[in-house]
């Protein structure tokens, strides 16, 4: 587990007050990076005061216009969502999830979207995904506040981290012998892939948008390494060039 | 599990804005009955307007002067504190805490006591309680906010009493909606996009028989639905299409 590598990020935050709140719960469970997107009033004094204590983590916050340029550099992506979503993504619960945390952080940054209060992420925000987490909570009553989506998910994060160091953890060779491909690079590979299908003229006329939400959904999944990823650009280009020839 | 029995009882709270993010952590997790010793502040229009849905844990609050009066008809009591105490309780995780919760909700009323902001629960305070709960945090800064105190235990609660079956547990009735494509499919994908791979001349030199065990690599992890193996092979269809009409 490496908390460094571990970046909360909140996308569009309105209300100040949440971000100093969600600083504190970052804070008391060992995480410090904190990633900001476009938000509405930042820094503010009610963010400070309800850092209480967590100055520092809203001092060296990042501040972003876009989500995309947030997160370019990280090779995992989770959004914490309490929705349930037409396209079915891949739904963790906060402790497989923690687990997850635990391994990945280990091989790079990786980020944990946290949506706005109101309307949490939106489904172009999703496609940036991995995976999902669903805080566990009442049927008739779901709405949890956004820092405290953050200190129940920063405190199974925590658990985790003690769970762990006790046993010795042994990466495999294979998992180290190549990073994963970053965000940059997969949102270049799905242009690139979307201009590909274009030329082939393979459209889901029906709704094509859908088509590419689907194969970021898989190849998410996947997620490919920067050899795989070498390669599977290497095949578009091969495809593309193919047809110059011709 | 009986929620009715469970009490989540705040003693001497100042800030009425905690009382009402307290109210709203539990109502997310299925908790309803808030008890509240000598509050410096309540009713609160602050409360109100944290607690986003919540009030009718706020009008059916129980206040009271004194703590003994509070929990006189409870039966077991137990304290929640981030501090190690001169003299040894009984201090239980999140977790073994919510495991007796189950069992001693079933047996009768019980409290959970929360101090309060600044300095927490009195040693006369904890002389009431049969236990102690402890939220593991981190050493160098472990001063949870009230309500996200209250929202992390409410949570081990909430996922003891299985009602969390219904998040994670039970895949979505989309994700049911696509079987798996299956080893033939699978094997037919990989001859199709062999062949596609030597007709763009993408080939590895060195070693083809490499790229295609790194391609079968990367595919199997992504475990393709019907859907999308259908997309799969419909890509390299409109490629050769694309080919032939050249």
């Amino acid at each position: 587990m490496l908390a460094d590598n571990i970046h909360i990020v909140l996308v569009n935050p309105s209300h100040p007050g949440n971000i100093g709140a969600a600083a504190r719960a970052m804070k008391t469970m060992g995480l410090n990076k904190m990633v900001l997107v476009a938000p509405r009033d930042f820094p503010s004094e009610s963010a400070a005061a309800r850092s209480a204590g967590a100055e520092d983590i809203l001092d060296n916050a990042q501040v972003y216009e876009t989500l995309e340029t947030a997160i370019a550099s990280f090779h995992w992506i989770v959004g914490a969502s309490a929705r349930s979503r037409r396209i079915s993504w891949p739904v963790m619960g906060p402790r497989s999830f923690a687990e997850k945390v635990s391994e990945q952080s280990e091989l790079g940054p990786i980020g944990l979207l946290f949506g706005r209060e109101r309307s949490g992420l939106s489904n172009e925000e999703l496609d940036l995904c991995h995976a999902m987490v669903a805080i566990p909570s009442s049927q008739g009553y779901a709405s949890l506040n956004l820092a405290a989506a953050v200190q129940v998910l920063a405190y199974e994060i925590f658990r985790q981290s003690g769970a762990i160091s006790n046993v010795a953890k042994v990466p495999s060779k294979d998992l180290l012998a190549d990073r994963p491909a970053n965000q940059k690079e997969m949102s270049d590979f799905y242009c690139h892939l979307e201009t590909v299908l274009e030329e082939i003229e393979f459209l889901d006329a029906d709704n094509p948008r859908k088509l590419m939400r689907r194969l970021h959904r898989l190849f998410n999944r996947a997620k490919p390494e920067l050899r795989e990823y070498n390669i599977l650009r290497g095949i578009l280009t091969a495809v593309q060039e193919k047809f110059k020839r011709h």
